[in-house]
């Protein structure tokens, strides 16, 4: 997706650019509520900005579209000023499948799963853990994480959703999470099981990834713009422990 | 559509089924809450009908879906027991373009639509009317009409969405009725101007059809079971004055 906008834009505005992005997203995932920022030359700013919406349209595939563009403030940095990341899985699991309308971002699990187990489930993972369990494994990266939210319910026409939301998510972790939940809430495993393996702090061949195809980066916080360059410069600092953005 | 839900239900039933249906939906044309009725011998209902939507699941290309099956009260007919039935147009004015994960239900319109036009605009269409104006003529079927609701609002993500309810709609009328209100949206018609074209009782071809990808049969209303038989008494005493069932 970077490549195709990148691509868009240079078409555009006749230089390379190069952008940044909050959340890099797996093949398959979606990515709704996307940040990514460049630098640009003010002239080049100054001319192409007004339509620039609208060229985008124009030359980037249906399947990808800039709903907004600006100057953003002193200090913005869309990878290291980011305090969040929000993601959505959506899973149908009934027998008759997906409405077809949503199947591109709705996994469909034939048998029907009890959100009462897994939300206690969840529950357990909040927090500031090791997530090497639901990680893949990367030299010199620290798969320390906090967990903020991770809560499931049911839409108003019956859809399972998980809100998900960290500071920042290792490779694959939020994929890994939902597919351990979803096998409790299957019956499978209890619902201590996915917190018990973080004792483990090492990936765990019996978690099942979940499908790209239910997920959606949703949106990412940042701080005021008062706090911005005070952000960057924290999320940088942990940088020397670990490998931050996902 | 309907010929591949009966070529679904053929394979899993091994005889040949011909369906009814409430809402005969033009190409490209979307039937989330679609009805249809079938005789089917007793026993293979006995048989089948446990494992039905499974196996019509597994039969059924992705962006069909069969969500319930059961036995209709005495006296239904999913197309001449209904009293009415209810549409969704969805329209993005934006610059940017649509939502990519909606794309294939919404209509891309690159200029802003004034709401505050469009409402008033088809407020004076409702009731009965003589919708010639906006239907595809055909020999012998008359063009008399009741709409129960159109209205429009902005959803939460800022799409506009029409409501349109009618006891039934002839040929292509809920695509040119959405067509002449988005022209008052934009300015190019004045708001009395779609109700003005009813009086033409004519075909008229500046009226805009809109296109199908914005269109859904959202759901057929039916009376309670007691009133059905009588329901569909009325509606074929009245079938032989026009063409019923779009």
């Amino acid at each position: 997706m970077q490549d195709v906008v990148e691509g868009a834009l240079a078409t555009i505005l006749r230089f390379p650019v190069k952008l940044t992005v909050a959340g890099r997203t797996d093949a398959g995932v979606h990515a709704a509520g996307q940040v990514a920022h460049a630098d640009v030359p003010t002239a080049a700013w100054i001319e192409f900005s007004p339509s620039l919406l609208r060229r985008l349209a124009g030359v980037l595939p249906a399947d990808v579209r800039v709903i907004a563009v600006g100057p953003p403030p002193v200090g913005f940095d869309a990878r290291f000023a980011a305090l969040s990341r929000r993601y959505a899985y959506r899973v149908a699991d009934t027998t008759w499948g997906v409405d077809p309308l949503r199947r591109r971002d709705t996994l469909h699990w034939p048998r029907p799963l009890d959100v009462d187990l897994m939300r206690p489930a969840a529950a357990g993972l909040l927090g500031e853990h090791d997530f090497a369990t639901y990680c893949r494994r990367r030299a010199g990266a620290t798969t320390l994480r906090t967990l903020l939210r991770l809560d499931w319910e049911r839409d108003a026409h019956g859809i399972l959703v998980a809100r998900v939301e960290a500071d920042s998510f290792c490779h694959t972790m939020v994929r890994s999470l939902i597919g351990a939940l979803m096998d409790v809430g299957a019956g499978l495993r209890a619902p201590s099981w996915p917190s018990d393996l973080l004792a483990t702090a090492m990936r765990d061949p019996r978690v099942t990834v979940a499908p790209a195809r239910g997920l959606t980066l949703v949106s990412v916080a940042y701080p005021d713009s008062a706090a911005l360059a005070e952000r960057v410069r924290h999320t940088r600092r942990r940088r020397t422990a670990r490998t931050i953005g996902r």
